[in-house]
């Protein structure tokens, strides 16, 4: 896209990048509720009306990914069809109704000293989001970032580096018509190795990475960092049907998380079964998947009940299939059901069928997971289905931000303390 | 202290400590109340009852770091006299009277399907904490880990290896003796760097690595580490005098700020006046500073108030002195002051003195630190004066706990969720 620079050249330019996004920061960091929504309108509508520009760079991307041999599925994720264009602009939309994360009273203390000590929430300060082929997360993570008040640097990847080019020129051009400093949303033209390694370096000037895409892209993000990464891997999420299931309620739980959409995280990948409740569960489990076209890879207890399965391999057991595949498991306890989890699974999303009280609280406090659920799905596991509003990814991170990530996760909090001359004695 | 093992033996030796740590936290992480404040207490008991076994530890200690050249400060940080041990003793002891931060339901939620969603506090898991040479953080810190239901990994300095030692030694036993699995406290006994940067990678096992020392170290950590970091950088604080200050009040506040207690973190290093004020104010308070023995480091139009003063180099306006020496400068408005500190600062605390509210607000606003004040020392940045009780220490990140942080940043959430059947449509 751009001439290849020197080492020196490109940290220069991504320097001057992270002063520019620190000083859009400050900005936005005290700008009204009424200043951000309008500039997420603008960049709606901005959306809108350039589309042919934007669908001609995307049809560049498209041709050069089809010469480069992406896949059908691949391809797909890339194009900006009408209707998705018009659904990301819908999606700013949305998010300028949201209610304004900043600026929340989380708690207030007065002490005997006199002081008044609030703890407020603000914004976080400059976002750097590194993502992989859907350039549609340029324009969602940049509303989501500015609802915030935050800054954000975006790193897309090189299929989509035209769409993603035109994508934030027009939200640039977008957020400044509508009273922004420059610098509040900027895409790294540069798509090699070289200028994310020198960004994820750049704690002066980034506060918090967030990388959106396979584990490889993940890790090597969070091996090079020194900001701050909230990971999003991947989920390995359980299904366990306790010996005192009601067997209609778990059929339909385990079909639902495995089918209803099988290609996303919060599917599962494995089921568990009391061995008590198995020999009448097991067979009616199968039968019920296997119409829907799944794939059982079992443990050979399971496969005594159900000869059809295949047998599961050690590997099985953390795999995340995202396809019509499951693992199954009959298991001696709900003790070892929770160490399967606890060791196997990514902390991502784990649901007990049971009408027994006291084993779904043990199976609730133990599974060391993001959502732990009695009696549902896990395909909940959503900021919508939370009822959030939008959503920024699903947190496998324990620290600032786990499982559904929204605006109120885009900030972070001070301490504002108001006296009238006190000193410390 | 021990043999030297080769980098494999180290590794797994290391990976055999993460296990037991892991383990153990499953076994925390549900630990009732009663059983952690028990353990703790037992703690307690069992350092005042071993007083004599970790003193002889301590002497070897002292001894080395007499040898070695350690200067008088850092040997007196060393030192576990009878005072500081029945402290030690004590804090853990108020530790058990605090309030248990897991368990805690943070926000609750009942969906139009019916699904029941409560946020909870839960504990991270295990803790890795690396610090230099005062060996009671030994102490301190494991008893905050554990309160909220933690397993700690402890990794001390060379200087107090002995002390160290003899200290997690005795709480290791205590907290077995109370109910509680191996591996709860576990200290490394390697004190060489390859046993921190095999640590540092080990993310499967451990959730949150948190610094304690120096700036280099805590780079050094910040550098290597694939685990989440909380940093406590350095403390370079602001008192900025307002054009409308109350100047007998801004005397007092930039006086305590900077002479009550020079050595810590939320102590002043820099003082900034207004321009409008200056000429009345910026010899009263050189005055009442060099009174109480401050080296005087000014800009040009502070020397021209105050020619006492010595020149300011550009590194001085990001100095930590931890001493009786200030830099101060003349300003020509808020503005200038509001961007000096986010420019040369380090997010720690700062305080506008003024008694205009339009003045202090946009302070307030546009600092971005993890504390700021309004007509108030900066020494108030603390967990005890924050009405918080024991803290860990005072971050100086953005990410998961903002300013001092003690036992309710000690854990994450889960997101519990209660359903009765529900699947997704």
């Amino acid at each position: 896209m751009s001439e290849k620079l020197t080492r020196e050249e490109l940290a220069a330019a991504l320097e001057e990048m992270g002063e520019r996004a620190r000083i859009a920061s400050r900005f936005l960091a005290t700008a009204s509720t009424a200043l951000k929504n309008k500039c997420l309108l603008a960049m709606a509508d901005a959306l809108e009306k350039e589309k042919e520009v934007i669908q001609e760079a995307n049809a560049k991307d498209i041709e050069a990914g089809e010469a480069s041999g992406l896949s059908g599925a691949m391809l797909d994720r890339l194009r900006l069809t009408d209707a998705r264009l018009k659904s990301t602009a819908e999606g700013l939309r949305v998010a300028a109704g949201l209610e304004d994360p900043v600026g929340r009273i989380i708690s207030s203390t007065l002490r005997p000293n006199g002081l008044k000590i609030d703890k407020v929430s603000v914004p976080i300060g400059v976002i750097g989001i590194i993502y992989e082929s859907r350039p549609n997360v340029t324009v969602d993570a940049t509303g989501l970032c500015v609802k915030a008040g935050n800054a954000v640097i975006l790193r897309g990847g090189s299929e989509a580096i035209h769409s993603n080019v035109a994508l934030a020129h027009c939200l640039d051009r977008a957020a400044i018509s509508a009273g922004m400093p420059e610098g509040a949303a900027q895409l790294l033209p540069w798509t090699d190795r070289e200028a994310v390694s020198i960004l994820l370096k750049m704690d002066e000037y980034v506060d918090l990475i967030i990388p959106r895409g396979g584990e490889g892209l993940i890790r090597a993000v969070v091996e090079q960092s020194t900001i701050p990464v909230i990971k999003h891997y991947k989920g390995v999420c359980h299904v366990y049907v306790d010996a005192d299931a009601d067997e209609d309620m778990a059929l339909r739980i385990a079909e639902n998380a495995k089918c209803q959409r099988p290609g996303v995280c919060n599917a599962i990948e494995t089921l568990l079964i009391h061995e008590s409740i198995a020999p009448s569960f097991a067979p009616k489990v199968a039968e019920r998947l296997e119409k829907r076209g799944v794939e059982l890879r079992g443990n050979d207890r399971f496969r005594e009940l159900v000869p059809s399965a295949l047998p599961a391999s050690e590997e099985d057991w953390s795999e995340e299939y995202l396809d019509l595949v499951l693992s199954v498991a009959v298991v001696p306890s709900l003790e070892v059901a929770v160490d399967h989890i606890n060791r196997y699974g990514s902390g991502h999303s784990d649901a007990i069928v049971t009408a027994n009280p006291e084993a779904a609280e043990n199976f609730l406090a133990a599974v060391d997971s993001s959502t732990v659920y009695v009696n549902a799905s896990t395909r909940f596991t959503d900021g919508a289905e939370f009822g959030m509003g939008a959503e920024i990814g699903i947190s496998t991170d324990k620290l600032h931000a786990r499982g559904p990530m929204a605006l109120p996760e885009l900030t972070t909090y001070k301490y504002v303390v108001r006296g009238d001359g006190q000193i410390r004695e």
